[in-house]
């Protein structure tokens, strides 16, 4: 196999696949994003076609950003769905319409690199640790609440995969045994209770039944135009209804987040995501305190509880700290 | 330090320290208790006391089994309580009446022998790792449902302490935010809705209301009295309330356990403590399959959950596994 640059001294080239968009960067060693690019995913076309498009806009990013594929040290790519890690395939990805896809060896032919996969929110846990909040912190979780809510596990100095590669399902876990239940998870679990799609929900439902919000005026009443930059001005024009979900979602966030820190003793929880994004300076108090207050007593005395500063270049640095790491 | 003889060839001497009983047990490499002995730990005679009674029953356990304690490999000891491993100090065991206890220290120079020290519940996954269901597992939780409810972790071949040491407090994790509220823990947290303590809690309240149960005629009304081992014998003579409150408190089991699958992924559950020996046979089916629809798939699919064969030995081999573990 050729010999690649290292990826403590080369660039390397970042790619977050989502089921809507593909984002692509070169980053540079220290985490400094140097150029990107971006193409509609467009699902619908299917898998050979997504490959494809993948394929373009790594190449479009390192030309825009006067490179060429040998100068990298790697290809890291930031996935949605089930992986298997010891062949680099996508066993299932409902959003991308994948079922084994060999992503990992067809991106190493068309690139000619060396390319690393892993899920989004472990790569996001793997950025954390190497250029954001997590540095040098080796037992921390990094928690994305957005339109789920997931997890990347920190044991150790190392990403936990579990014995299937499928650990840190933190949102499929059961934290109201009588909640509402969720579709293809749990009744009452994390995802069901504080995801954006949950409040977006019981905040629909409010107002169908003629509850008063300022989202009437500014993002109207279904579900799905409930998004998290309008539940921040929401929250900012001091919105009752939303400020009361909000408030029960980061509650719910605090007690999960503190029975995991009963369970893992953590040094750090690091919070992400669309929503922590937006709403993340109202929500981390009332999250801290009814942390702390769930924890045991040695855990809430040291346990450091942040949100992420990698904003919304998350997933691309993620997928980005993926070379080179293990 | 003068050279002692490797776990691999040589006996061991495990102490199960215990709020009421202190057991000592020469241990061979195998796993096979030599012999035991027993003291009360008595601890209204405070701290220095049991110290002392702690050597006497390690004497008295090496002298009964005709071997010196110079032939020993080292001396386990599982202790309730929190423990600052930097320094093998008890920090705080309420029932023991301890603070700051140098335990092993005191061990060390009273026995002349290298001394390991660990809380119970974790002593027991290493046992389990060594010589019982999890040998040759790397990934497992093992579980421990008695009067409490606690939780050892093995991640990646290794015991899992978590940043202060704390880690596995499965018993105060939150599975119903709504649930009854439970002293020094959480609402709803696991200890309050499936240890031994809080079924016998909501037998005696339905006993007070006038349910009728076997319950009345072998143990009394009082749910102090309310052991394992009477809970089995109502069990298998099909008593109503005990068995629809052995259920509830094994689905309740099941969700918590499918909810930490979901965050770890591991291959292996152990279940063992007071009611898993007592009633394990009629729990395990309830419990494997709620915890398998609480599961993500992949999970649900792969993880073993199974009773514990070390049964009342666990705590006592847990203890002589901690020598040479690490």
């Amino acid at each position: 196999m050729t010999k690649h640059p290292s990826s403590d001294e080369s660039p390397v080239l970042g790619i977050d696949l989502g089921g809507t968009k593909i984002l692509a960067a070169i980053v540079d060693p220290g985490g400094k994003i140097v150029r990107t690019a971006k193409k509609k995913t467009r699902a619908e076309l299917g898998g050979e076609q997504i490959l494809d498009r993948i394929v373009d806009v790594a190449k479009e990013v390192t030309q825009k950003a006067d490179l060429s594929l040998d100068s990298l040290a790697g290809v890291g790519i930031g996935a949605p769905g089930q992986i298997d890690f010891e062949t680099g395939t996508i066993v299932y990805a409902p959003n991308l319409g994948w079922k084994n896809v060999a992503l990992v060896k067809h991106l190493r032919e068309a690139l000619g690199l060396p390319v690393a996969l892993d899920n989004d929110v472990n790569a996001v846990a793997v950025a954390e640790h190497r250029w954001g909040a997590a540095k040098g912190i080796d037992d921390f979780i990094a928690i994305s609440v957005g339109t789920g809510v997931g997890s990347g596990l920190f044991i150790g100095g190392k990403l936990h995969h579990g014995f299937n590669g499928t650990a840190g399902e933190i949102g499929h876990m059961i934290i109201d045994r009588d909640g509402p239940p969720w579709p293809a998870s749990n009744r009452g679990c994390l995802e069901a209770m504080a995801s954006r799609t949950a409040i977006a929900q019981r905040l629909e439902k409010a107002m169908a039944k003629g509850k008063k919000t300022i989202l009437t005026e500014i993002a109207g009443t279904k579900a799905s135009d409930i998004r998290s930059k309008v539940l921040r001005q929401a929250l900012e024009a001091k919105d009752r209804l939303v400020t009361k979900e909000i408030n029960r979602a980061s509650r719910i966030l605090g007690k999960m987040i503190g029975s995991v820190i009963n369970l893992l003793g953590p040094e750090m929880i690091v919070l992400g995501g669309g929503v922590m994004e937006a709403c993340g300076d109202h929500m981390l108090p009332i999250i801290d305190h009814v942390a702390r207050e769930t924890a045991i007593s040695s855990s809430a005395d040291h346990v450091k509880i942040v949100v992420s500063k990698l904003g919304d270049d998350a997933g691309i640095l993620g997928a980005a700290a993926l070379v080179g790491d293990g």
